[in-house]
């Protein structure tokens, strides 16, 4: 990591970043990363990793994988397999599609195995230390009752970020702080790193913006 | 469905028939489908569809769908993104990844307004029932105790297949049955449809046989 | 079942009918009984199956099972034990405690091996269909979106329960219908036998009433 | 915790110790810890928790709850209705019943809140590490593949006691480490306070054998 903050724009399964426009959306933040200098990495849906990172040279996560390995897992999503459809990394443990505590371990040393890099999404202060013990590249705190919100965490619940950066930084100094939850403006990304975050993890902000390449414009204004 | 019977192949999550190998694998059905009239399903990881559907021209099949549709469903596979990705039918509560009651109906009504064909995975006579009065295309009754047994369900409960047919009859007659667990030989196929199956629902028989294309021709050596 | 409609109080995890309160709600559930000759049984958290069984001649049904039986299932709620501590009969995937499918199914074999009474709660006419396919003793139908609402089902969408009726009278019509959601009075339970249902099942129209035991005398007001 | 070691008796859903033979193998456990001033802790299935609780004076902790509280959450094991009908304490997290991170952490506010100790039981030493940052009493380690193998933790693998011990030192000195897994006599109950460990969880090693009060007996007979 370099010390521009890292943007982590996850596509959820919203209509307005699927197939094609999946696509579309990840050149619009390559462009931007482009132009600003800025790491910003794409999260598409995982049937569309594979034309995804086919088409743009920014970084591409799966939004999930699950603690199998090759083997009889039918319908399972495999480190390995994300990996190989041309991903560099993974979501684990999204509030909504949250893991059992062990598939959470497991699933980070196949990912590691896989050489992909980690964000472990956690929901308060504690769940943060306990995440941060299993070692992730990252942890991004995202207090659910704010996601979607437009209220940023980085405002509403501040002590949430710099007690989860406070907690992590001594459990397990290596591991980096991303925030979200109602992120969508620069100053929003502004205020995460003021409060020790290396970054942010945003969705609907972009994704639903009438306009998602200038809302990436203006996340990435002050940095 | 003509009245040749139905292979589908399930790639699971064997390193065999991932990435790369999983487009060749695809590609070896498809030289048996040609060159048997027999129409051969292949049922990729989900992150290879894409690429293993723009390789073939036999059906792909996802492996698993969930019931969420549209949203802020981070991580989840949704009918109309593996659809976009080039699928044109899914498996839906494989034994390895069974699904709640109420999720198998949600993701079959997503998959019909998809328009993918559906197939859903049962282990015993009362389940087939209760999954065919949820009207999917197929349900491929397989007791979880044969899958990778290399002893054919065919064979080695004979009866499970047959009052399947039966009962699935009286539910919901438009709903086809398939049948899986231990299936590897031409002979196996055989035996499953003398018993009403019109297809079977195969993988390591396959996908783990030391000359996979040798076992594909084989399967369809006697329809 | 009598021809007097049977009333199941769903007492949930509230405050209001938990420990010492599960009894004196289930005492209120008895008199009123006794009082009208109308069936009803007494739904209280597992833990205080044993405590209120011990307490009134009424039926006692356990909210939820698992498809577990006696072994190493740390944790799990198994058929016998319910039994044992005094249940004579248990939900069975309620909207707020969902299952698998086979799980389902394995619950019921469990529960009528301990000689349990089932109710399978679904949310729809297709799933109903399912349930019944299953051959519990009762479904009850609840659109969750009703649940809690004070909006009876039996208004709010008398056709899903008609449409209930008639769908199992075609599977299997050896299973009898419930209905639930937003039932809290006398009239609720009157529209709800005119649709075909032989009872209701409801939980805050009684436990979150002021004086509950006045809101059952005024369910079984019309029977 | 006085400094002599806690056995913790898991009675799983074993029918050796259900029902009434819950309460009869919960008497033999508050007699072996009368008679030698060892502390044993009587886990029984949840609905005989009530029944157990009002025979014996030793602990009575139940096998599992879940995230949930008071109110809508039909069929949840509250923390609340497990301490009201007896229960001063509690597993969580078990290797038969795991929980979401997410629900870990909500399950042991939970229970901090209703006045029970807790147990959280892990997998190996990075989840131990996870566990122990959120502060519960003690953490259980036991290696899945170990439970029930009449081969202990103790000698089979005692790193990851010993290693459990000393990351739980770094990351919370206040949790206290149990282990389990393969235990079955004083000895195997010697090696793990050797280890570091402050006592045992134990099932089958006492619940299966042929006269399980000696076997009880048999575990004390070191401390």
């Amino acid at each position: 990591m370099d010390k521009k903050p890292l943007i982590v724009l996850n596509f959820k399964t919203y209509a307005e970043s699927m197939g094609e426009k999946a696509v579309v959306m990840a050149k619009y933040c390559e462009e931007v990363s482009k132009d600003s200098g800025v790491k910003i990495v794409a999260c598409p849906q995982i049937p569309d990793i594979y034309r995804v990172a086919g088409s743009v040279k920014i970084p591409v996560f799966a939004q999930h994988i699950d603690a199998a390995g090759a083997g009889s897992y039918t319908g399972h999503i495999t480190a390995d397999c994300v990996k190989s459809a041309g991903a560099t990394g993974t979501l684990i443990n999204h509030s909504e599609r949250r893991l059992l505590l062990a598939d959470i371990d497991s699933a980070l040393l196949s990912a590691k195995k896989a050489g992909l890099a980690t964000i472990v999404c956690t929901n308060n202060i504690a769940v943060t230390s306990a995440a941060a013990a299993l070692s992730p590249d990252y942890v991004a705190i995202e207090p659910p009752e704010l996601i979607g919100s437009g209220n940023p965490v980085s405002k509403a619940n501040p002590e949430i970020v710099s007690g989860s950066v406070k907690a992590v930084k001594t459990i397990n100094p290596h591991v980096k702080v991303l925030c979200g939850a109602g992120i969508s403006t620069g100053d929003d990304v502004a205020a995460a790193i003021e409060l020790g975050a290396v970054g942010v993890l945003l969705a609907s902000g972009v994704i639903k913006a009438k306009d998602p390449k200038a809302a990436l414009f203006d996340l990435v204004k002050k940095i």
